[in-house]
């Protein structure tokens, strides 16, 4: 079995789907203001991406080590309620969220960038690393991005996990013309 | 036809161009800051693009399906008061706005970079995407300009159908030296 | 004569060098917030580049078509008074700043990147544009940089003018290591 | 010896390891806005690495000759205490630093990218450059990163003065999933 269809297999039974926040929501950048304020860039492509994992019916969380407002502010606003912050060990919320949810670690995913993702990762039966990873997160991820962190990485895994359920033709399906189009 | 002259033949009949925000005047880039204000890096070469095609006598809308304050400073600055944010179903913004405007569909451009943007572009005479659209988003447009959003992408769509019309070398008149230049 | 000995033939010339703001000294993204607040990312390496010309003798200016807080901000920390916001007719103010400092249009140089540039570009001895410009700002100026805006383009710039006037080792020799250094 | 082993040497005897910002730790961009606030964008990559150095044993400075609150920010988010800001003569402040550390300029590495670097670079037994750096940096600097200033320019001479010391492996050691994988 190549990678590729060893990374759909395991993609084929999610049905929770976790993402780190810095160089994976985002390209990595921390923009710091001389007041104390915090911004990060997120990307509209990405946030499509999470709706139509949620639609499918698939858990969206995010796991992330640092702790910012904006990442609450945005997840709020993509109604992403498993937002875990500032958090030291990876592995053992999602083993704890796995629990709550009643679920199987081969049922779950993480997508990370660097070395505090890499337990995490190891530890769920699908992982995701963007275009820009580590080298030891590519190493480890059963699937590696073409686009980089922040610039449709999220988007990219969203939707190869849903081609991997065969569910993206029917993500597609409420976006496309049908008869709406004007004729051609 | 080639696809290009099609997109040409296309470009020449509009009176109408509507443009999405995120993805398209932007990169995709949304910042959100820790006290909740959000951010959107527009791009100064696409501020004249608009202008140019308004000053040529086409009208120009913006239609997008999120909501914030920034697009309405910025399309205030540039004059455009078209501006419908917070759209589900664009198409139907787009029906409505023409019937007001008495134009036909034919008339009508937009260009789009993602799912929501396919029925409003397969509804438009003419529709384009971004270098980094969505596949199913180039699949659909009528042209995809050489350049990114929020790089340029629209300054190139602009002078696409300013060229496409005839308009071109009239709207670069006024900005050429002429008899101002210094013997060379 | 190359095209770029021509250049450098020019640049030897100057005595005042002015500059555009958006698309060169930075890389065009206008940054809008929601609550009005506009931003600009300029380049560390641009406002040495500056100092350089100016402790080298030259004057150096900003004319510039839009007009915005955060430029006036970036000058006074660069020390630059010579400035010119909310232009609408570029080469007149060129021309008024000229006569102001008696100088001739031979003396003076501009770099920029789109249309409302190229008059002002024509009508001075000297020109550049980035890397980035506008087909037309890249057919008039003198000199294209490798570098786009806000990446160093203006850096490159003021290099090559110190270069072609013989003042570029003088600007490099008090950062130089000499006898400085540890032994290798 | 190669370039690459001779850097390879010089990294080897390193104790103190100090940084400049624009440029380095970030990809050199200044944003300002209207009200007069200075932001930076800094990189997570980079967070880790410095991270990684001070728990091997390493100390860490900031020697940087511009002056921002933003920086002020970043640094004590990193417990980086060793941070000198708005330094004309960064070489002087690298002589004093290891006198007071009782250090000697063979055990000290700056990092730096444009000419108010070549001093202190050359002053100190290790340095090194981004690969965006100045034509002048390359040349000096005993090590040139295949990344770029903030986009993990940093990060990587991190892992490669931890290569450099035999500790890159004890530094990845806490974050190896070990027995805590998945059976894959």
């Amino acid at each position: 079995m190549t990678r590729f269809a060893d990374a759909q297999a395991h993609a084929h039974r999610l049905k929770l789907m976790a993402f780190d926040v810095d160089g994976v929501l985002t390209d990595g950048s921390l923009f710091y203001s001389d007041d104390g304020i915090e911004l990060k860039a997120f990307n509209t492509l990405d946030g499509l991406g999470l709706k139509m994992l949620q639609n499918a019916g698939l858990q969206v969380a995010i796991i992330t080590g640092r702790k910012a407002g904006c990442v609450e502010a945005r997840m709020k606003n993509l109604g992403i309620d498993l937002l875990f912050q500032g958090v030291g060990d990876k592995l053992a919320v999602m083993q704890r969220l796995l629990g709550d949810l009643g679920l199987q670690a081969a049922e779950a995913g993480y997508m990370g960038d660097d070395l505090p993702d890499l337990q995490i990762m190891a530890g769920c039966g699908f992982s995701a690393t963007p275009a820009n990873g580590h080298a030891l997160a590519k190493r480890i991820a059963r699937h590696t991005t073409q686009l980089a962190g922040g610039h449709g990485a999220v988007r990219e895994i969203c939707e190869f996990i849903l081609d991997a359920q065969g569910k993206l033709d029917a993500a597609y399906a409420p976006f496309l013309p049908g008869d709406r189009g004007v004729e051609r």
